[in-house]
């Protein structure tokens, strides 16, 4: 994209500590499910200031997982993170090939034996099984390359730290992100992990969030900042994701105030869209501003999309009074008092009625604040005069101010439903802020 | 996990076409944002009948691309997809690695410099740029590798297919998956892609959807079924998705009556918890039920969840009469008539008051069906008798119809919120069929 014309700078100063990541699983191969662990796991060895060289999907051959762990090796990786192929079948591997790519033998692990096999007998189904496949299994699992440090299982896996002499050190964590996430501590503790661990140096960084600029004003941004400020000890990254630019800035210790320097160009240049330096994203920011109110919501083609953002947060029900979904024109009369005159005048997508919702929601629900959202989220029911994007937005407030848009958004019917709710939600923040 | 006990049975029958991904992008390492384009392409590749053995994510590092390459060429794969890095800058060296990797130089397209042009004479931002830069800029982007085949841009950046002798065909895509996507079939249509394509044997595929079954319960299904039936030509991934169970049976050409025993089977054991053998998912089968009905919606713990996704679909907007997220005991009396003693005498988290928003919603909305949602998300507010993730659903109908639910749902906040519109949707689907 045009837009990355300066907006990617990448060095490096000093010897890096490299990471790799290996997650494997046929289902991952297949797009049946997307993989968590991967990004999951990049990030947290980012923050540790691995740099991570590789991230790799694997199905469930032992051949295929052989194969990226020497590929890591080869590339001189330092530590390898695998997630998955920790379970009881013949098909779960990871534990073999690891020890084979670490050239030592398995051995039973008796005290791991007996944990695992309190944590099988909950479960009521494995009666289904017979014992002896029962005690195989359990056995299997139980197994650990001779040297290597067993973790403690979360669901019924253990997982493992595994030294190789001569090559990187293998963390194998299992598959359910959950239980990949709890084990993740206890592997950094472990003496290998510390090994490694320390001869990392770990990245500050720095998030700004902006809404309502081109990406490409940003790239724009970049370069001219670069022309009177040296930018290589950072490495900045910037994207879009729902209406917003993100930017990630992550450096080495010492390069503070050239991140600094740049957070206050940026802000110089674009103080009226820079919503957060602090890494807090609008959601907090809306909850955190919404304490202590009560919001009243009523919403037509974003269908509830507004209401259900804003609940995910803990503590919610304390300030959304309510929404109201309502497609119709008797809908939008009847529960939240838009005149039918009105509609009749300006059509059902117009400012004026998404005025009038937000009004009537505020009224309906006892609140301080309402808004009011209405459009085209197509694919059908465009005209010339209101295309399919056209949105019309307003947020008022029981002081009598108000804030509105009616932009046309660009994308499919959920993006145009997603951007609508992202929009309002940045009015609602101007309101109250 | 335990689950996994008998529900994973890979086979291989005859030589396989192999496929590798390569997705690059620093961004993708630091889990700032989550490739999408790695999944998409591995369910486009299996669907062709390739085995796609591996997927790697590198970052912008010539170095890595190429490694990625050659590992992928060393593990004899017959095809690469890349995607990303085809961009202007000085960073994106996806073409340069690829001409590397083939043994080729770059030569200049002279048309595609000229088509290049065009586009970018349409980003006014880039005025900001040097005549020179921009010049080099798009220079840089009609290099092909001498024998490569580039496809037009959908955005700016052309793609590539580059057969490469004695190794992989590489098809060279750019990043921006709404790019990625649309170029897809021009790159399918190429000579070298057809040659390659030309010797593989498509994947056969059936999908089944459960829900209410334990996971595991599939397990003990397939243990037992293989015991009698030979289930090895079947490839057959489960996994738990939205709180059901989604089975992928792939299989090539010659095992239809084997996968379709195995159908059978699990319908005779599972007839109540099977409800899509078509591909066909519950939102599908909703919007198909609700065509040429009315649903109204109250929501109380799931925010406005249900009625997001009901609208997903377009066309929704004929059949979701509307909705109301009310919190608030006075708000279920104000819109939904949900009498105040009710409340006071069963609590506001009851089967009572459940029942009692779905006739409100029913009546204020004028619909045929209604559905009431009250429970505990969490993660505060949960007692003994109504711990978090008790939610009382309830379906009723205008023909005096009614079906309810009172489930402990597991999870955190996000988890109980989204089992609980998927719990509500299944209750509407038996009402109505």
């Amino acid at each position: 994209m045009p837009a990355a014309l300066a907006c990617r700078l990448v060095s490096n100063d000093g010897p890096d500590v490299r990471a790799g990541i290996v997650v494997t699983g046929t289902e991952l191969l297949t797009g049946l499910i997307t993989d968590r662990n991967g990004p999951w796991l990049a990030q947290r060895l980012g923050e540790l200031g691995f740099e991570v060289a590789h991230l790799l999907c694997v199905g469930d051959r032992p051949v295929d997982l052989a194969a990226a762990l020497r590929f890591l090796a080869d590339q001189g990786v330092d530590l390898v993170v695998t997630s998955g192929g920790l379970g009881p079948t013949a098909d779960d591997l990871t534990t073999e090939v690891v020890a084979g790519f670490a050239g030592v033998e398995l051995e039973l692990d008796e005290a791991l034996e007996q944990q695992i096999a309190v944590i099988l007998a909950r479960f009521r189904y494995l009666a289904h099984f017979s014992p002896q496949a029962l005690r195989a299994a359990n056995r299997k699992q139980a197994m650990v390359p001779r040297g290597a440090q067993a973790l403690d299982p979360v669901g019924t896996a253990p997982g493992l730290v595994v030294p190789v002499d001569g090559g990187p050190t293998v963390i194998v964590l299992p598959g359910p992100p959950r239980e990949l996430r709890e084990m993740w501590p206890a592997a950094l503790a472990t003496r290998a992990a510390r090994d490694v661990l320390a001869r990392t140096q770990p990245f500050a960084s720095a998030r700004l969030r902006l809404f309502g600029l081109p990406e490409s004003e940003i790239a724009v941004t970049l370069r001219e900042v670069s022309e009177t400020l040296d930018l290589t000890p950072l490495e900045i990254t910037t994207c879009l994701r729902r209406a917003e630019i993100v930017i990630d800035i992550r450096h080495r210790p010492g390069a503070e105030a050239i991140r600094d320097a740049l957070i206050e160009a940026i802000r110089a240049r674009h103080a009226r869209h820079l919503f957060s330096t602090d890494g807090t994203s609008l959601d907090d920011q809306l909850a955190g501003l919404l304490r202590g109110r009560r919001i009243g919501l009523a919403e037509s083609c974003t269908g509830g999309l507004l209401a259900a953002r804003l609940t995910e947060q803990p503590g919610s029900s304390d300030y959304v009074a309510g929404g109201v979904v309502a497609y119709s024109n008797a809908a939008k009369t009847k529960l939240l008092g838009v005149p039918a005159e009105l509609i009749e005048q300006h059509g059902a997508v117009s400012p004026e009625v998404a005025r009038a919702m937000a009004d009537g929601a505020r009224e309906r629900f006892s609140a301080g604040t309402g808004v009011g959202i209405t459009g085209v989220a197509g694919p059908g029911g465009g005209t010339d005069a209101k295309p399919v994007g056209y949105v019309c937005i307003c947020v008022t407030t029981s002081d009598g101010a108000a804030l509105a848009r009616d932009p046309v958004l660009p994308g499919d019917r959920a993006e145009i439903r997603d951007r609508s709710v992202t929009v309002a939600m940045h009015l609602v923040r101007r309101v109250l802020t």
